[in-house]
């Protein structure tokens, strides 16, 4: 580690000591500005503040608008004899708050305390448009031209982001997107990602009798629609995890080798986390090799009711919200088409809206299904050129780097792939205990310069 | 049914003519005095006035009181010579009510509207208790000693029944119980209910990981807890009903042939009911058929959230909560073993509070288990000489009757059974659609005077 430390001090450990107040007056400045993407008056102060911060290290800066949408503050900065263009993508918006959860000062009033700034977006994402900003203050000197590229509605969901990456197609040419969001690794080690995993949502519901029934009176004659459910549900996934519809890991792409070699190179975390979770059998060995599957998740479930409100009752519905993450090359929509074969193969006749009388009385089962079909997976391999260029950056900054071949969590990278055919890899800086979306979000103060580090390596070298 | 309607004139219809309105003026003044459990002075209130009803007729009254109950209101009237002594049981407290849902009249202001008298307990069980009364008046020869036991807290469940039963148990002594409670058949055809069934009901929750998680993140590593309740909740009853609990059955009393017959003999109303529910196919063919048979009643199940609420999370526990119906010679306690010991057959260690984190570790499967034992069922035999001798006098009344071997609801007819060893036996007066324990309760008043009959005839002709 020594030799990391001293290589990370080459770089902006000067800048550094000369502007540190100054550099982080500006963090604070802009992390006063409520950033709610819905709040449309604040969303313009800091689209606006951070233009003119980008102007003022150079960066020729618009704002791609569209209709409805907060603007993205779009920035450029070419270097002479560059052969490559490399975008670097964060957001700007921040996720709602409640300020009277904060107990560390409030979402918008940053508080220095403990070696962390405390504010919302403190990490998720200012902390890494300010440290891009100050890596170039650091006097960076790239091989390849810049392209900055921060969203300001990814926590509402990115509703705008395809449109906006269509309708600027030309000027958001780029050989990669570098994604600056998410935490590091949960042992400290600087991380990069090169995938995440797709995902869709579906609601089945289905029918008992018609309004709820004295459970004595008509018990074991009138169906029961949670027993219909469970036994619904226990066909389409075992207790380890393996999901049991026909065909439904037929498109999966198995990990390769390379995968699997940075896989078995990721530091464990699994006794860790066994502990503090309480877990004593986990449905899988190893976390990470169990992220490259897809998964199905009962995240609800719910009929008549449990505790001391529970009545003796047959109910006349019940219904289960389930998660899908995808992994390539599923896509949504095979995904969707694969379940209700499975639903219609249990008997069930499948409906869209609530089943009127004729419908009921035509089918013993009926389940609806309410699909929300999100998005695919996006993986680039670890072994592309670019790939391995990031990682060794990264490792020549600090000394170490795990290599993460995907998320667990999904996030719109297929968006960016898709766009321009280019790989996308996630370089994030935040600490991973940053209570990212929740009350008390935090940056630690030393993740923050690493950040500043970790973007002037990335700026001078990429492209070398 | 002309035979039906002559024989009937007889017993009744000279007092009927001459007292019509005064009678019904009694029941309406019975019904305006507010009768919730609960509420002490009003239930007082309706002690007294029923008290002065009974000694009107020259019945001996007395209140049987025990600390903190609403007074039974206990008549005896005993015939000269008689050889038997027989106890009509009602209740005269109702279930609490919210006026601004009636939509004819209010809850204790007795409107006559539509060929029914609309009050709360109007049917349940005000009618059965002023009925006798007239029935008395109308000139019954009892040839039994008559005994009347009027409850004031059967709505709130008769949390003091056994402990009154046991202190008055010398005056209680008697050859039969006769509940005066519950409706006819639906088809409108008097009906006498033999038994009911037991009811006992246990809570089950199993957990996943000590805090909820993202499903994305840890999903298919960290057990999801709904899966390991449907997975359990699977393994213990079928679609069509049918219990897998090991020796489960065993305990069952199976039908009597006489049973058996009688439920042969009832009027279908499977269709009916199929049509009205919206059941394209039940769990089982014959309604009575099933109500026979214990029965595992899944009444609600909650984890997470369904609908717009719903995220993608790990949750930490599961609920489902389940009710049983028990039929003779079933008990609480072997249920209880049994449903315990399939559960630990299933890799759950049991628990009765949320388990620390030590628990959590040492076992891989947890569930938490709640009882509430409730009590077991009762059934009169159909062809003892009590059982037949009402059903006679039943079907020489009104021309029919119908013979129900049990209730598939559960009333704690047991209670009266265990603490006499006497016959109990169903002789309900009140329409089905009576909207009992909802708003608008009502009672037709065709089923009033015939109810007068009823009791008149159960007067004159028990013990002929």
């Amino acid at each position: 580690m020594l030799l990391a430390i001293t290589l990370a001090a080459t770089l902006t450990s000067g800048h550094r000591a000369a502007h540190e107040a100054e550099i982080l007056t500006e963090f604070t400045r802009f992390l006063a500005i409520p950033n709610v993407a819905s709040d449309t008056p604040n969303i313009e102060r800091n689209a606006a503040m951070l233009s003119e911060m980008l102007k003022h290290r150079g960066v020729a800066t618009q704002l791609l608008r569209v209709e409805g949408a907060p603007p993205v503050v779009f920035g450029a900065l070419d270097a002479p004899g560059a052969k490559k263009t490399i975008t670097f993508y964060a957001h700007y918006d921040g996720q709602p708050t409640v300020a009277s959860d904060w107990t560390n000062g409030e979402p918008w009033t940053p508080v220095v305390r403990d070696g962390r700034i405390w504010a919302r977006s403190a990490s998720d994402d200012k902390a890494a448009i300010v440290t891009m900003l100050v890596a170039l203050d650091a006097g960076s000197k790239p091989k390849v031209n810049l392209r900055f590229f921060f969203e300001g509605e990814e926590e509402a969901g990115s509703p705008h982001l395809q449109q906006i990456l269509e309708k600027y197609a030309a000027l958001l040419k780029t050989d990669a997107w570098m994604l600056c969001d998410g935490p590091v690794h949960q042992t400290g080690r600087k991380q990069i990602f090169y995938g995440a995993r797709g995902v869709s949502d579906v609601e089945i519901t289905v029918y008992g009798p018609a309004r709820p029934l004295h459970s004595g009176h008509y018990g074991n004659w009138v169906p029961n629609p949670i027993v219909l459910l469970t036994h619904l549900l226990d066909s389409m996934r075992d207790e380890r995890g393996k999901i049991l519809v026909a065909g439904f890991y037929d498109d999966v792409a198995p990990p390769t080798d390379e995968e699997k070699r940075a896989i078995a190179a990721l530091p464990p975390v699994e006794e860790q986390l066994r502990a503090e979770l309480g877990i004593a059998v986990p449905e899988g060995k190893n976390l990470n090799e169990q992220l490259m599957l897809p998964a199905l998740n009962l995240r609800g479930i719910a009929s008549g009711s449990v505790g001391a409100k529970a009545s003796n009752t047959i109910q006349r519905d019940a219904t289960a919200s389930i998660d899908f993450r995808l992994v390539p090359n599923q896509t949504p929509e095979r995904v969707r088409d694969r379940i209700e074969a499975h639903v219609a193969a249990q008997g069930f006749h499948i409906v869209r809206d609530t089943p009127d009388m004729p419908t009921r009385l035509a089918h013993a089962k009926i389940a609806k299904l309410t699909w929300h079909l999100g998005y695919p997976a996006s993986r680039t391999p670890l072994d592309a050129p670019l790939s391995r260029e990031v990682a060794d950056i990264v490792r020549e900054t600090f000394g170490d780097v795990v290599r993460l071949p995907t998320l667990g969590g999904s996030i719109p990278m297929y968006l960016f792939h898709d766009a321009s055919g280019a790989p996308v890899i996630g370089v994030p800086i935040a600490n991973y205990d940053n209570n990212q979306h929740a009350p008390n979000e935090n940056m630690r103060i030393d993740y923050f310069w690493d950040g500043v580090e970790l973007f002037a390596a990335l700026f001078s070298k990429l492209g070398r």
